[in-house]
């Protein structure tokens, strides 16, 4: 297809396209005259790809390119590139101690590696929570860790039966995109659980 | 204290404290003479939630207004405030549709209201899940459903131990500030069973 049929196809402006070939973020279509290019379905996969970690992730332009990059050219273990995914994911906070996280994580017995970005962005977030004067204490970090390793287990399982490229794929991209999810299953279970038992009882 | 005693204690500069008292989200410190103002510590802690929901949420400042406007004058309801507040957080997106988040909704058997926010916000989040190129179906969903339920009742249960003010400021702000730390501990979760159980045997 024509650089226009992309445009529509995708809703996207040539012009913003065009920036993202000049920005390395898609590749450029198949030269077929000195003023056309083709391009086709891989075209369209990446620009809904860019569209969603821009619009539903908010992630900033040099965030995305962060996440594509790794897609493309992923580190030597699923491992090393999860790490890198993470890094690209909010919040950016650089976090001078990280103890606070760290106390939580030896709490929970996760093994860990105090470079992963996630330790700083849980500290981020403990200072958040108690800037917010709420509390983060055993008891509460407690509630999480069993939900959360049960949903991360399950998350991980299909990975055998992907091959390697497909694995990278969805380690990177499902880390950024089904979290947006997760927060909203949280909120739509707060209200069913105020609109069928605690609102006349208990609040 | 003063201004600057304020700004020396928050980290926040005096420019950005007076533009903060400007639009409404800080409280003006009681007039001691004709060029002096006097702060106490719930200046601080506004300073504080302010500076926790722009940074580790990295909310846009309307949206940090709307927050403090429910904690300083909620709704009449818990459901109705939380409801409220989970408007003021990402992702935005309006959806013209919110078919596919009902189809969702309604298989996890969650009681929900559709013009919460959540539903939009479970609609765009699916979007990007399948524009991203990965799975949404009843057996991705139902991985998220049963922990993130249990989760969700866990938060609730200290409400009831609350008085109205403090459930309100623990509902608003508990939505906001508790999920970065639920997103840290599953990157966390993901990254310790790579490490010490799928890396050698199953990737």
């Amino acid at each position: 297809m024509r650089i226009s049929e992309l445009s529509e196809q995708s809703g996207i402006p040539v012009a913003s396209i065009k920036f993202y070939i000049r920005e390395g973020m898609l590749p450029r279509g198949a030269t077929t005259s000195a003023t056309r290019a083709e391009y086709d379905e891989q075209h369209l996969a990446r620009l809904r790809l860019i569209q969603a970690l821009s619009d539903v992730r908010a992630l900033p332009l040099a965030r995305v390119k962060e996440i594509l990059a790794l897609v493309d050219a992923p580190e030597d273990s699923p491992y090393a590139t999860l790490g890198k995914a993470v890094s690209a994911l909010p919040p950016y906070a650089e976090e001078a101690s990280t103890e606070r996280a760290r106390e939580t994580i030896e709490m929970l017995g996760l093994t860990y590696d105090e470079r992963f970005a996630a330790v700083a962005q849980l500290e981020a977030a403990i200072r958040g929570i108690e800037a917010a004067g709420l509390a983060w204490d055993a008891e509460t970090a407690t509630r999480y860790a069993a939900p959360l390793a049960q949903i991360a287990a399950a998350e991980l399982a299909p990975l055998a039966d992907l091959n390697e490229s497909e694995q990278v794929s969805y380690a990177v991209l499902g880390t950024a995109m089904y979290e947006p999810a997760i927060l909203a299953i949280r909120r739509l279970a707060h209200q069913h659980l105020l609109a069928t038992g605690l609102t006349d009882d208990d609040m």
